[in-house]
This record gives C-alpha cells, sequence and structure tokens, in this order.
C-alpha cells in the first residue's frame, strides 16, 4: 500500500530538554503501527510558562486543522509545565510520570523533578571522555594513525567499506568507547598474515564482514567501474579476510543486513565492554 | 555525598532488539534519582524463549544476591517472553505495552506487535542516506574537502576546537544530515570577510563560538605551551568571530555549556531542518 495513502496523525514530541529520549521513544512505540503515518512535531526546550502557552496554541491548532486532538508523548518534569500542557485539546501521555511512583515505590526514594537531566554537561568528565573518544576514533579511521593503538578500547577489521567507520563512531559517540579501526587489504591477504601493527592488540580486535554482493554494491557508488569494486574482487578480498578471521581465532560478524545500532551492540556484548550510555 | 556510599539497585534493561530505545529510556528517568546508584545490566537481543529463560536465571539471581528484587525496563514486544520474564523476582516496567492501548484508543487501529522495529535495516533507502550523510560529514569535517558543499544541509562555521565536528557527526549519525564544518582562522579575521569559500552558501551557514577561558583549556590539551592556546590568542579569534558572525547576520550559539546534543538540538530549530531519527 502506497504510504501517502494512510490516515495521517499528528504527534507532538514535548519536553523540557533536547527531546531525544521522548523521540527515541516515539520512533520505537510508533513503530508497532503501519496503518497510520504519523507526522512528528518536535517542541524541545519547553522550559518556561510562556513556552509552554505557545506550545498549547500550535496544539490546538493542529485539532481544529485536522479534525483529530494530537498525540502529545511528553518526558516534562516540571508539574506546572505539564498541567498547562494538558489544558490543549489532546491526548497526553506522560512517558515519566506514569513510571516514576511505581519506581518511587519500588526502590523507597523520591524523585527530585529535575528537568532536562539526561543531555545536560552535569558532568564534565564523563562528557570530555565522551569527546575524547570522537577524537580518538577520528584519528585512529581506518589505520591513519597508529600511535596510540594501545589505549583502543576495540579495534574493529575488515575489508575496505563493510561498515568499520560509522560502527567506530558510533560506538564513540554513544558509548565513549575509543574505537580504532584498521583495514585488511589485499596485500595482507597475499603475505597471508595480519597485518603487523595490529598483532600486539590482538584481544581487542573485532571483524566485520559483509556479502561480496552487497559489498561491490557499496564500492560501487564510491568508485564506479574500478577493479576494486568488482564482483570478483570482492569475494575474494571476503573470502581471504574471513578466513584469516576464523584462523587467527577473532569473533566477526557480517554487517550486509544490519544498522550500525545493531552492529555495535553486537560488539559491546562479544567483547564484553562496559555498555552506558555517553 | 560520595557516590559510592550510596545504596545500589540494579536494573535490567531488556529488549528484543538493541536496547537503545530502553536505554535511552532509563537514563532519562533514573537521573531523576540521586539518592540511589544504579547498576544497569544489558540483555539485548532477547527473542527467543531460550534466551527470555536464561534472562529469567540471571534475574533470579541478583534478587537472591543484593536482596532486592531488581527493576526490570523492558520494551519486549512478544506477548509469550515478556510473560515469561514477568515470572522472575523482580519489578516489571513494560515501557510500550503501558500505553499501547492508549494509543491504539486514540488513533482507532491495533498495533502489530513485532520486535525490534526501531533499529532495523528495514527501509534500506533511509538507512543508505544516513551512511551517505555520515561519509559527507566526514569528508567536509574542517573544510578539507569543499567541492560539494552546495549538497550539505548545514554547514558549522566557528574557530578551531569551539565543537564543530563532534556536533556535525551527530546531526549526520541521529538525523542524516549532511553538516559540513568550515574553520574561521586568523587569515579570516585579518582579511576581514567570510571564507570567500562559503559565501555563497550563506543560507546554511551556522556558527558555533565558545568562551575564550574554555577554548584555552581545549586547545591546551591538543597543543600544550602554543601561542594557538593562549588566552590571548583565543580572546582574540572568539572575538572577532563572533564579530564577523554578528556582522554578516549568521546564527550562532555558545557550545562552552552545552552537550552535542543541546547543540544539535538548537541548530535544527534554528535553521529550520526538519528532525527525523535516521
Amino acid at each position: 500500500m502506497n504510504n501517502q495513502l494512510l490516515p495521517e496523525r499528528t504527534v507532538y514530541l514535548v519536553s523540557d530538554g533536547t527531546g531525544i529520549t521522548v523521540e527515541t521513544f516515539s520512533n520505537a512505540v510508533l513503530s508497532q503501527f503501519d496503518q497510520v503515518r504519523f507526522k512528528e512535531i518536535h517542541l524541545p526546550f519547553i522550559c518556561s510558562i510562556e513556552k509552554a502557552k505557545e506550545a498549547v496554541i500550535k496544539i490546538n491548532n493542529t485539532a481544529n486543522e485536522t479534525g483529530y486532538p494530537p498525540i502529545i508523548f511528553s518526558t516534562l518534569v516540571n508539574i506546572d509545565i505539564m498541567n498547562l500542557l494538558k489544558t490543549a485539546n489532546c491526548i497526553f501521555i506522560d512517558l515519566f510520570g506514569t513510571f516514576i511512583n511505581h519506581i518511587e515505590q519500588a526502590i523507597g526514594h523520591k524523585s527530585n523533578n529535575s528537568i532536562g537531566r539526561s543531555h545536560m554537561v552535569s558532568d564534565s568528565e564523563k562528557y570530555r571522555n565522551r569527546i575524547d573518544a570522537i577524537n580518538f576514533s577520528l584519528s585512529h579511521d581506518d589505520g591513519q594513525f597508529v600511535n596510540q593503538l594501545n589505549k583502543a578500547d576495540v579495534i574493529l577489521i575488515g575489508v575496505s567499506r563493510c561498515g568499520k567507520t560509522p560502527t567506530s563512531l558510533y560506538l564513540a559517540m554513544q558509548y565513549a568507547i575509543k574505537a580504532a579501526n584498521f583495514p585488511l587489504t589485499p596485500d595482507d591477504f597475499e603475505r597471508n598474515t595480519l597485518p603487523a601493527t595490529i598483532v600486539p592488540f590482538k584481544s581487542k580486535l573485532f571483524g566485520l564482514s559483509i556479502l561480496p554482493e552487497r559489498l561491490s554494491e557499496v564500492r560501487n557508488e564510491r568508485r564506479p567501474n574500478s577493479k576494486y569494486a568488482t564482483l570478483e574482487q570482492c569475494r575474494y578480498e571476503v573470502s581471504e579476510s574471513e578466513k584469516m578471521m576464523r584462523r587467527e581465532g577473532i569473533s566477526w560478524l557480517s554487517t550486509t543486513t544490519k544498522s550500525i545500532e545493531e552492529i555495535s551492540t553486537t560488539v559491546l556484548q562479544e567483547i564484553g565492554l562496559s555498555r552506558t550510555l555517553a
């Protein structure tokens, strides 16, 4: 069915901070509905009565224009701001409040009702670690800088264009993990040994592989009609790299049908790295 | 109070997919509690009865060892797997189920109860756009490659080390936005004009600035005891860059106390780019 023909509903994502928690949640829960198209409207930084009043006007306008009260997903914490929002013509879903009593009872402590805490630079050491990890992953991309590989938390290896770079950056950005990456090249396959540079760090290596057909597509976008992009060359490199990883006892996975998030989650599990949002 | 002295509670983050939604939610909601330390245990990819049984054993062990039933945040969708998890000695919090009836009533359609949809490569065009945006932002970092600036969604400008690179990568990774960045340097301030390369794209420019004291700290970590890192040099560059952005009518913000998420959210709002999770 053509997506454009589905009925449309408007969803407001209202937050006193960046709105990243509410958008992540909304994205996940609305993906369970495929008979409706959702139009998402973001209202981040709603942290004053003034801004809340403007939000109410927008929401009421949408209700009038569409004939449906919009759904509001809210991660608001301030009770006055939230109560004002609830006066709008809407279906109000309070993501935190719904659970907070339950959690308070479970742990025997009250919440502190403070706003926008999850993406604030409240803990500057933690934040600095994250920026350091991003810089580390950038400078250790594709084996370009190798002097500090001893400081890497993980070193992703694999043939050119198998997904090493985006995965490294995601690990750094999301989890402050220093993720280097290092290519396996035809030279390595001819020598039939791991690149000497990474041999000392074998316990940190994790391999990525990919179906040759998909690799050939990706490489063709980058360098059309090159030998590098031929299916024959891709088959050779993938086969040799998998053989090498198997022989060296290096864990690896195929990225062909996986998102960056799925690859990263698996890498963290397999390498046994602690996973804490940065 | 020393964080180590706080009572500790264990929280299990259980998901049939990557667990990114549940960890984002958990991180946000638990930041409301500062009298308890939380130990988070991730159980992603719980998508079979077999894995659910192993999870129940782990959870029960934690309950026995700590004397407290752990809190479970769940984004499980499969009802059999969820019911099995609920047999564990735990406080079970069902993030999706709690709201799904409410949403179903609001929109008049049933959910499809399918698992792990939010971080799957279900929509390969969307996913390809995201990888393209990451590659674009990487290759257009720090003005190194400028041939395709016309394809940029936004071009961040500012002095060296003010936060352009991590913000560009975050915008690409999270929202598939092609974010280039371009430095403002002492040469530009002497000439007293915007770099000629970016003048044609003035409507896409967004400025980042930073307090000179903080900039000097950041630069000192990178190049200790250099002229580049002196407070005097930083004051000069920041003052000149802000003067230039003001004169040219370019929106800008100070990154000094802001996280990548806060900067990105503001950039998207100000530039009027649509914000859709990639």
